[in-house]
């Protein structure tokens, strides 16, 4: 057994313990312990990514700052504890009754349900190398589909919502429980790592179970990988350490809801390329129809445009590349902002659009080789801009005792 | 009747018609209208003020930019129509058969429950004057109630996130309708009125219908007036058009939650006034009882700190100035930070806190008396900022055909 490994049983023991020992107190003056339905932590895959969506998300993003290897095991192992804890329902640590000391968890979400809370770690390119440091001895274990994004096409991306060295992704059907969980976790990481951005997401669901619509009005995630496994786990074909993980690409797209509110409807469906309230594509009845992208009208030109966003993005037209979506809307209020469009309007408009995060096995397979298109040519650009997001290594999922991305550890040794 | 009621009534009738006529194909479409509770928009008072709280906010301030009182007048007419019939769970208008115009609504909230929307309108002292300038023969009618707020102490007030002519509060179980709501109105005030600042808001409720948490960990809304009618409503002797209406004061309060989490829980139990997992007064053991302001320790120190957040902010101690809070947390990531506190760290923080918000009387023996004590002496000081907020004076109130505000304009003739 690895040291790392042997230290984390310890670790997991001790917590036992803890567990057992004290608090019993506190947590009784607190009410009894939230009920409602849990999304398993352990596992072969990371819990998050074909997890039915929750209702909210609370992303965030980090900055390592510490220059030790240890340091960045330590926390990985301390984050596993705590998401194993939280996602389980239950505080971060127990809550201790020494009253003067800062509390082991900041308690808001004392009381509410678990809410199907999932926690998601991602490495960034910044954990392998970063400004050509490799710090931590493990630029050598940097997988290859950890790429540099690159910059598409008409990115304007904010450097203080776009990077990071570690992500979390915390999803819940409650907002307040997705950040109590992501603030715990920032705690843990005082001394070793910084936030360096965060963002919220909501994803309203019919109750019938029909698809949710996105802030532009229009049914989002119709469509689905046909082989999810496939295209989303990493197989025997990647880098060992990141078997049944999968590779996370976020974007913070704000949408022009300002302008997209004063299109025609026929010109937005012509954007999307299906009809706005059926969901269908153009032409046709049913949501769920196939695309029939060869389909033509009486002109021979095809009823969806070749720069309709379904076009696109989809898998057939793009040799099989295919991605799974998970995405939030995103709701920050209004700032200023300069319109990209006639009458160039100046003033206060919605930061809001989409929390756009999607799983794949190889991102140069799938979200790179389906946006470099896109950002060229989907008629949808003119009403979104992509101001933030990253690239992200999710490992497989953890057993009992291990932390999140040891396999990584364990094959870089110093 | 006076000629704006009647144009009232008749825009009524038209918006009937419409209803009835034309549609119905694109609903059919979108599929079966959506279920689940409403909550009643006509009435002696505006909902969402006394209403239960829902789980979300989306609040909204607006600048008028017409000068013409006829386009305020209609501004609040269409307002009122639409806020009546999407806090029915309807379009903001029936959905057309015509695509090649942009939508009458932005769909985005097609088969989601109507979520107890309600929609609650304000005036702020711009309607009246602003800038010296009476721009709607109105200056007359401006209730003493509505003053200018004072600048309190500590108030770091962001000019951007503050103030406003009108003023939205759109509250639902689903934070998606809550925006849907002010997006529709919003559009109806192109030309009239311009977004000048907007933000979201949750509180997550505990399933057992104990008392909601706040970011700090604490319960929030424990205490509330004795009195509900006489501490928020206007009555006899208010100005008239005022009558059944309500001042409400808004407030973005950022709190140190860094700061916060590193504090003993016992400093942050004597900050509040109150333990901090079960609710109950300091040195007690039940949320509920009376907080026993004259207790005191064996050494004859109040048990209760002169300057804790519980004394300050009580009715019995501020001469029964009373207000109903309808708070919300807000959660807009994170942004950079100089903290106010050793070690004086400079960095991204949160950019969380509390959407204070709260309805009485009168503001000059509500919140401006409550708050001018506790902006000199909270201990609760340290780890919160005002950043932004405003004072908007909430009419009675509207019946069917009636507009907003319409007691307003029918008093102050030209």
């Amino acid at each position: 057994m690895p040291p790392s490994s042997r230290r984390g049983l310890l670790a997991a023991a001790g917590g036992l313990v803890a567990a057992a020992g004290v608090g019993a107190a506190a947590r009784a003056e607190a009410g009894p312990g939230p009920p409602g339905a849990t999304e398993a932590f352990w596992g072969d895959h990371q819990a998050g990514i074909v997890t039915p969506p929750q209702s909210h998300c609370y992303f965030a993003a980090f900055d390592l700052t510490t220059d030790k290897r240890d340091d960045v095991v330590d926390l990985l192992r301390a984050w596993t504890d705590a998401a194993a804890r939280l996602t389980a329902g239950q505080t971060v640590e127990p809550l201790g009754n020494d009253l003067d000391a800062p509390g082991s968890d900041s308690a808001e979400a004392l009381g509410l349900p678990v809410a199907r809370l999932t926690v998601t770690f991602g490495f960034g390119t910044g954990l392998f190398i970063r400004d050509g440091r490799d710090r931590y001895g493990l630029a050598g274990s940097r997988p290859e589909a950890l790429i540099d994004l690159p910059r598409f096409n008409g990115d304007q991306m904010v450097p203080e919502k776009t990077g990071g060295d570690l992500s979390i992704q915390a999803c819940a059907d409650d907002p307040q429980v997705a950040f109590h969980a992501v603030r715990q976790l920032a705690r843990l990481s005082y001394g070793a790592a910084d936030l360096r951005w965060a963002q919220t997401g909501f994803s309203s669901r019919p109750a019938d179970g029909s698809t949710p619509r996105n802030l532009m009005g229009f049914k989002d995630g119709t469509q689905t990988p046909e082989q999810v496994d496939k295209a989303v786990w990493v197989g025997n074909d990647g880098v060992g350490w990141m078997r049944d993980g999968s590779y996370l690409v976020v974007r913070r797209i704000r949408m022009a809801l300002e302008h997209w509110d004063r299109t025609k409807v026929s010109f937005q469906e012509q954007t999307i390329g299906r009809h706005k309230y059926s969901g269908a594509p153009l032409g046709l009845r049913n949501e769920f129809e196939p695309l029939g992208l060869d389909r033509n009208d009486a002109d021979e030109n095809p009823i969806i445009a070749e720069n309709a966003h379904v076009r696109l993005g989809n898998a057939a037209a793009n040799k099989s590349a295919e991605i799974l979506r998970r995405g939030y809307s995103y709701n920050d209020g209004v700032n200023f902002t300069a319109e990209r469009w006639p009458p160039w309007r100046q003033g206060m408009e919605y930061d809001a659009g989409l929390l756009f995060m999607c799983y794949q096995a190889d991102p140069r397979t799938g979200f790179v080789k389906l946006f470099e298109k896109m950002a060229k040519f989907d008629m949808l650009n003119q009403f979104v801009t992509h101001v933030g997001g990253g690239l992200f290594a999710c490992p497989g999922g953890v057993r009992e005792g291990e932390f999140i991305g040891q396999r990584l550890f364990e094959r870089a040794r110093h």
